[in-house]
């Protein structure tokens, strides 16, 4: 099995190292990641200038950097510098992906659904920490690595889940052995702006986000007040839901409203 | 009703206009727009530097300008500009949103989301031409006001429809009267990258999209076959299906293999 193995952090984050090694456990990785940390950029691509890519060797292990984002990352990989792989890799991210709102906004997330939009399955792993050196603590890192192998090599006995895109991993600050499936809480932080000026007496502004209360049952609550590993199954094709009476009763209206476009 | 109209074109963008006069026939509009091009950023928010945000007058409209993405445009305008509008237009955007792919990619798509997540209903419009001229063809844009004052007033007379986060509009090359809703297709573009050299003689590489041929019944086919205006209804929540077997099933195997944390 090829599998690619890619990041929103760059090639210094110790989670890239230990999802490198756990993945090498069921096949042959290729590893590609963005050459500066991308946090927060989504599904973006790169399309009004051009990219680079280089390579890099790190502790005796070959990198690819690509000057993009996750998104790029996949695009670069297929086409220059290793094919179509069978499944996409991405983490262990340095803090959760947990919730509709920060999956969507996330690197790490972005590189598997683009990644999952061409038909490639992909994994995403995150963890609950705040640092890296979090990641770095040998018991930790133990237990993430023992967690994330033990995710791969189901995957690999068992085959990935049919009508699946993606699968959301997400591993509490705390060791456990406990596992669920966890439906995505809607929304993780709520959005935040401070003012501040600068030197000159001009404003800037900061975007932050203050947590919000997690709901029993979603994959906030699981991981950060359970203290569980959440896995949540993202089907893209199910985001879009096209029987719905409302919407036709609405179409139906907009046509009424449509004259000949040539009546103006 | 307090409505935030945004796109992902920037300021200048003729669609901008177009859906700023139309709006004003149903409600109360603010306009904030990222200050230069944004295209492709998804759902990107920019969290690791500040954003500035100006004031400008364009043709007696006032705008306001925030250096980042569409995304931030929803945090900036909620927390800075305006308070929390009743719902988000977001476009006219100069060339279509049509697939999942495209739709997850897009920042016109990813302001309206961002604000989904936020609880506030969104549109988006689309036009699939290719240059802003073609917007700016009388008889075009008589077309494209009309068919997004239709939508919108629709939506005025009748409610946005419950159970769905944002509608996305895209309007054919071509007038017409006719409008439908359309399930997206999965892929709009395979993805495609092309070397290059620079006058140094180092490689560089463009991303870009080769159009993929469009499935009867898909947004693609009725926007650009059939030369009709369709409407996708988005649900968030129903993006992850939780209740599929054969992810049970594997968090089961993952729970097998997981021992004791400590035991390694």
């Amino acid at each position: 099995m090829k599998l690619l193995v890619t990041n929103d952090d760059g090639p210094f984050s110790p989670g890239l190292r230990i999802l490198a090694d756990a993945a090498k456990s069921i096949g042959e990785v290729v590893i590609v990641v963005p050459e500066t940390p991308k946090s927060a950029t989504g599904l973006g691509l790169t399309l009004h200038k051009p990219v680079r890519v280089n390579k890099l060797t790190l502790e005796g292990e070959q990198l690819y950097l690509v000057s993009g984002t996750p998104s790029d990352v996949i695009y670069i990989a297929m086409n220059v510098v290793a094919g179509r792989p069978d499944m996409v890799l991405s983490g262990v991210n340095i803090g959760d992906n947990l919730s509709i709102q920060v999956m969507l906004t996330s690197g790490t997330l972005g590189a598997v659904l683009q990644a999952a939009i061409e038909g490639i399955p992909g994994i995403a792993f995150s963890a609950a920490v705040d640092e890296p050196s979090e990641l770095e603590e040998p018991e930790y890192k133990r237990f993430v690595y023992n967690a994330v192998k033990a995710v791969l090599q189901a995957v690999a006995a068992h085959g990935f889940p049919e009508g699946v895109d993606v699968l959301n991993v997400n591993f509490p600050p705390v060791l456990t052995d406990q596992v669920v499936i966890a439906a995505p809480a809607r929304n993780r932080f709520s959005p935040s702006v401070v003012k501040r000026k600068d030197p000159q007496g001009r404003p800037y502004y900061w975007l932050y986000g203050l947590p919000v209360e997690a709901e029993k049952g979603t994959d906030v609550h699981v991981v950060l007040e359970e203290g569980k590993i959440a896995i949540t199954p993202i089907t893209l094709s199910s985001l879009i839901e096209v029987k719905n009476h409302r919407v036709a009763k609405l179409v139906e209206e907009v046509a009424k409203r449509l004259g000949s476009p040539r009546g103006g």
